[in-house]
């Protein structure tokens, strides 16, 4: 059964909160997923929130507490006393949620919410994963996991694991380490229920260590997602540069990293420099995108100096102004589709080894079939429709050199950022526009001045080979 | 260990494959990983890539068919017979990756693969799973599963299930079903290990059903994927309308959707219509492309249209044309972010019960403080260098009302295209940025022609005044 989120649920909600119905709210919230409870409360005013979350037990507190978004997980832990954190967080809570909880809070509030966990593996835990940086691997992995000797028996190895696993929702792998903690290889539940002959069978006989990956704790925690993705992996178990298991990356994390990323680069693409989301608050919002409407604005009065250089040339041809939104717009249309495929050929690895010169030829092909057709449209249009010979060539030619242009600067640029460790997805979006938009305008102009004095030389021409006829 | 991809890899087994160096390339490849043997083929001219795909055995080439990207997997499968197909997707491919493969062929081709795959469960699931539209859960589920009857002993479920997971790589979740195929719960690998207490123990006594998640086949596959990644889901089991169970879909396929879709809302933001990367063939990176530049030329014929109304007012002040590229600009700016904020949300359900109304209410306070202190920049700007103060306030005020406009616009059309069950991201990239290109050419000349004589009123008011005294 799915639960559906509703208005009327959400207002029946805040009636129960409003006269105290305590019971009557748990019992609306029983057997509820505590991702559902998590939306529930994202909708609710957040002391509302924050009433219905005391009225939780542990144990979902502390599941609902990890699905909450970071502005909600803000404003309740803000609500909360520390001993109250402290509670949640103590046994019911994987060690790297547990660490993504207290990363919230203020660093005096941290100190005070580790002294008060009573489970102390649990705090050690979380004081070791919070100094990892956030983007690597040991910032997304887990301390939890279940491990056995190498040298155990099957027997032994059920009776250690039954204890371990108690920790653990869903066991996927069990790993397999030797005295030293030094990953040997994996075993697989399935391994171990179909392949043990006897319970004296030791873990060596069964274990397997072909097509073992792990990564180290320092690694890009984009790239472990990746990886994950590319091999089909449900959990990867994360190492010491001594190769000793320090953790597991589950699934589950690696897909919110791709998401993540996927997201960011399209905001990045459409002038959104942080990652919001319609119900972040107003200041939020505005500080992602002002700095991007800023760099436009900027680009618009280069454009303003472009144009204010052929200020003459309007004059006599205001015909020329026709066209700039057009010359500026195809620019920059075409600018962000070269490096948007770029962008997205980086980020997903699907970029072969061929050559930079390679991709450039290939994109000037697309580009030139592109400028050529479209040259053509807008020429047929000038001409029967339009009055200017020389607006219809200059448009034309002009259209065609601003999309070779865009195309190649488009695919350049990302590719560039990339080599020098610039995240390429910088260069898309406004700034690639704008520049495109730029140098489109210069173009436009050049070409039109040329045009229109050697129409005018024609004219003259033939004027004088008429007058001498 | 890692493998990594090098250009002399490559030219090193282009050269064996010139001198048939069968042996040496299958050393070359032992041990990698199909992912990576999938890298590799990519790299190469198709008939090497067929090359040494014959090389691999049979269990190989099945791991690897898998794992093509499609226009990779499209040229290969036309250098094989129906006879080979067939054998590689015999018994080693999973039914789904099988329809997946054989979705590929010509209609003719498919029936001859058929027909030749001597496993009939496969065949007929695979023909069961082919019949599913694309985009539904129906055509990312695999049939294989381990189902166990919940009247079973634990004996008895061990026993059977050994049989059923031969065929399946990992076996993630054990499904309860009842005597006619109902689902009735889940049952984990750790259950069975730890909760029976003696091998007599019945299913019945140790299986679960609460939180029990499951999909119809005919869901929408983003809306399935959706659905495990909030619930953080490894696998979910697949029903039929009367419940009873049918495939199951893992994360690695729902993680492929997911990823699929956000890189699809970001090139319909950057103008490609279908899913393409750099490694592509020409055409088909041209047919995504031209549609949107074709709707940007046509915006900008519009836009040309719009300034031909005002061409007497650019003749006598052809300074009008400088801020042209930056009112078209920043419209297109604001349009594109206030869309892709909605696309977003809409996407990831992080948008909330809060009405349009309130929507647009947020979104208008967040275009107004932008508006003010972008058109005061400017202002500050055009006061200080330009040198026509009819201009000056045109373009502040122009450019406040562009950003207003552009962002309810751009909030509005995806919430609508949404309702009336049209992809909102549609609305984003090149369209949107072409309507307010147009709608704010309009705006600016519109205050223009009235500032402009409202100030030639004041100076001759002035200069009235100034006559009189």
């Amino acid at each position: 059964m799915q639960f559906e989120l509703t208005k009327e649920f959400i207002s029946s909600l805040q009636e129960f909160i409003e006269n105290g119905k305590d019971k009557t709210i748990q019992k609306a919230l029983h057997g509820l997923h505590p991702a559902d409870i998590s939306d529930v409360m994202e909708e609710l005013k957040s002391d509302e929130a924050t009433y219905i979350y005391k009225l939780l037990d542990n144990d979902e507190a502390a599941d609902v507490i990890i699905e909450l978004e970071d502005d909600e997980l803000a404003k309740l832990l803000s609500a909360l006393t520390s001993k109250e954190i402290a509670e949640i967080i103590d046994e019911n809570v994987d060690s790297d949620d547990a660490a993504d909880v207290i990363q919230m809070l203020p660093e005096q509030k941290q100190e005070e919410v580790i002294a008060q966990i009573s489970d102390e593996s649990q705090a050690s835990d979380i004081v070791d994963l919070l100094q990892f940086e956030e983007g690597t691997a040991g910032a997304i992995m887990a301390k939890e996991l279940v491990s056995v000797n190498i040298n155990w028996t099957v027997a032994q190895a059920i009776r250690e694991m039954r204890k371990q696993a108690d920790d653990l929702e869903n066991v996927y792998t069990i790993y397999v380490i030797d005295d030293k903690g030094v990953l040997q290889g994996i075993l697989s539940l399935k391994q171990l229920l179909f392949s043990a002959t006897s319970t004296r069978t030791t873990i060596k006989e069964i274990y397997t260590n072909d097509d073992l990956r792990s990564v180290e704790a320092d690694e890009d925690a984009e790239e472990v997602a990746g990886l994950m993705e590319k091999y089909d992996l449900v959990v990867i178990p994360v190492v010491t540069s001594a190769n000793q298991l320090v953790g597991r990356i589950t699934i589950d994390d690696a897909v919110d990293v791709i998401k993540d990323e996927a997201g960011r680069d399209y905001q990045m693409a459409s002038g959104i420099s942080e990652r919001v989301d319609s119900e972040d608050r107003i200041q939020r919002i505005l500080r992602a995108r002002f700095p991007w409407l800023l760099i436009g604005l900027i680009g618009g009065i280069f454009g303003a100096l472009v144009i204010n250089i052929y200020e003459h040339d309007i004059k006599i041809f205001p015909e020329m102004a026709f066209f700039i939104p057009l010359i500026a717009a195809m620019g920059g249309n075409v600018g962000v589709q070269s490096s948007a495929i770029i962008v997205q050929g980086l980020a997903n690895k699907t970029i072969g080894l061929s050559s930079t010169g390679q991709k450039l030829l290939k994109e000037l092909g697309v580009a030139t079939l592109n400028g050529i057709i479209l040259a053509l449209v807008i020429l047929a249009f000038n001409l029967r429709f339009g009055d200017s010979l020389a607006l219809s060539y200059t448009v034309s030619i002009a259209l065609f050199c601003v999309i070779i242009f865009a195309s190649l600067f488009g695919t350049l640029t990302p590719l560039i950022l990339d080599k020098v460790n610039i995240d390429p997805a910088l260069a898309t979006g406004p700034f690639i526009t704008t520049a495109n938009d730029i140098v489109g305008l210069f173009i436009y102009f050049i070409i039109g001045r040329f045009m229109y004095s050697y129409f005018e030389e024609t004219e003259a021409f033939v004027e004088a080979i008429l007058l001498i006829c």
